[in-house]
């Protein structure tokens, strides 16, 4: 046998060994993780239609929404950053400053519930309340529906969307529809490739980082197809971020269920997509991915990361940044003379 | 001959008649206006590129244009809404109101000059403005030089669209890449097929408002290829309207020129797509397309409209809503260690 064919040989042998231990690895990842469908997923109670979509699209992006006509859906879920925006708590109505960090819109719909304390059921539900929140869009259902009925497109494309409705303009089916629109914002990513069995998607760190993830626990609370978003969880489990990263004013859960059991617990943060949507956390305090692993694991599993664990970590991560949609910016009907105007008054409580 | 036969040769030379008749209103429109060219136009001192227009398409959406992350150009130049903002005057920084109406941003490129006091010479000049104002974005040169210089892709996209330059990254090439982009937005109108000889492009009412367009001297300030844009003006030629429309703080291009003959001159507005950019004026003041039409016949022209006459007029206005152009949101890079931080303080002047 010549050299070069013992050689070539052995390097199958290793390349087989190789793929053995990837396809290992795989196995007990798909315990933990789901790859993203290949279609628009289902939701409960509001069938996705191709009119939906598309009124949800207009919808999304008309800052007529707010009473002020300067946000947007796409203000703080902007798809041109990661579905968020970029700062520490986003800015709304009269220069407020929200509560907590706009979370990304990508992928959102496999969330088991929306907002960080889980408030919303679903993105029908979610879609109601930076709408009608005074330090956000601080609109009313009325001033909506009013502005809505108004523009004689807006009426056709919902009667279209709900022809089975007899009222189809309603604040609930403007809901539907950006629900139906945010369902088909899904970001396939090297790790779903991965998953579904193409070794090559991820690069070694990354592979080691996804090893990491599971051996080290992270996966306890962040798996399912957005490796997290499902679920409840104390932040600080073991041990409590100082009140710099976890401020006491924000008791999480708490203010949802009443219970002291649900002190300082928020959802499990869906981890797509995390590379494109810093700053961190419902309090968007850290900026730096690799420093909010590190915070992660000391806070919620009692461990401290070498750095080269918090690196691969940090490269696994990056294998959930996904592909973004392709979108193209909708065509708004423009307002008539019956739309309510914009107005940017601050009112009181 | 048979009747129907005679009929017919009735209809055929009436018909012919109906089209020497447009065809004198084409000879005497295409000596005041002219149709958008099929290609993108030339702009001084800034060849136009594909790579040019890309970085300008994502400087145009960013937001971390502004120092507060709330802002990019498309937020008062909506391209979902008309090329602006659809309010009396723009919201910005620390929700400080703006001094005037934002106009649109759709085939702005054909304007003699920018902004409604002409104080840019070109859209490259303009772009710098709003970045800088402390009521809109309240950014610095420097601090966008850095955001964008911390971005590796923006470094590339900028190495590409100005590979002679040894400095790619400046406010200057940012200028110019949202100058190249916005270059690409127009609108062909059905007033522009009509020029181009299609006599069914427009209705009746259209045809016969663009008569009383060109008979009643609107053309004298609205003409060329924006249909206005071109040349200064007083607002109130021949009767000054009341303040609320024209506040005297105000005094237009006088600010420009320190010049007595430039009080209350402003750039004629360009009307393509006048039809969803209200409110009207530089002061926004004015929601009502018709009501606008009727305060220019009078303190422009000293004229009263006949109710059908304006709404004639406004009809022809109505056949310069063109198609808007497709536009894909562009994917943008996400922050790193070094980006600066957007900051909502309102900083003192």
């Amino acid at each position: 046998m010549s050299v070069l064919r013992g050689l070539f040989l052995t390097s199958v042998a290793a390349l087989a060994a190789q793929s053995a231990v990837a396809q290992d690895l795989r196995t007990d990842a798909l315990d933990y993780f789901k790859p993203l469908p290949s279609t628009v997923p289902a939701v409960a109670d509001n069938p996705i239609t191709e009119e939906k979509i598309d009124l949800g699209k207009a919808l999304f992006f008309d800052p007529r929404l707010s009473a002020s006509g300067v946000f947007s859906c796409y203000s703080c879920h902007n798809l041109t950053t990661g579905g968020d925006d970029n700062m520490e708590t986003s800015v709304g109505h009269g220069w407020q400053k929200g509560p907590r960090n706009s979370p990304t819109v990508l992928n959102a719909v496999f969330n088991e519930a929306q907002f960080w304390d889980g408030r919303a059921d679903d993105l029908k539900a979610q879609a109601k309340g930076p709408i009608q929140a005074g330090v956000e869009m601080a609109n009313t259902p009325e001033n909506v529906v009013a502005t809505l009925s108004s523009m004689g497109d807006y009426v056709t494309w919902f009667t279209d969307a709900f022809p089975e409705d007899g009222e189809p303009v309603s604040f609930d089916n403007m809901a539907k529809a950006i629900e139906a629109f945010e369902a088909t914002l899904l970001t396939p990513a090297p790790f779903d490739a991965w998953l579904n069995g193409d070794d090559a998607a991820m690069t070694e760190d990354q592979v080691a980082g996804l090893g990491l993830f599971m051996d080290k626990g992270c996966v306890s609370c962040h798996s399912g197809v957005n490796i997290g978003g499902e679920g409840y969880y104390p932040f600080g489990l073991v041990e409590k971020p100082g009140a710099d990263i976890l401020p006491e004013g924000d008791r999480g859960r708490f203010a949802v269920t009443d219970t002291v059991d649900d002190e300082y617990v928020f959802r499990a943060g869906p981890l797509r997509n995390i590379a494109l949507t810093a700053p961190y956390f419902h309090s968007g305090k850290v900026w730096d991915l690799k420093v909010a692993v590190q915070i992660m694991a000391e806070s919620q599993l009692g461990e401290v990361l070498s750095d080269g664990e918090a690196d691969q970590l940090v490269a696994f991560l990056g294998a959930l940044t996904g592909d973004m949609p392709e979108i193209v910016t909708p065509v708004l009907p423009a307002e008539t003379a019956t739309t309510p105007r914009p107005s940017q008054d601050i009112l009181p409580n």
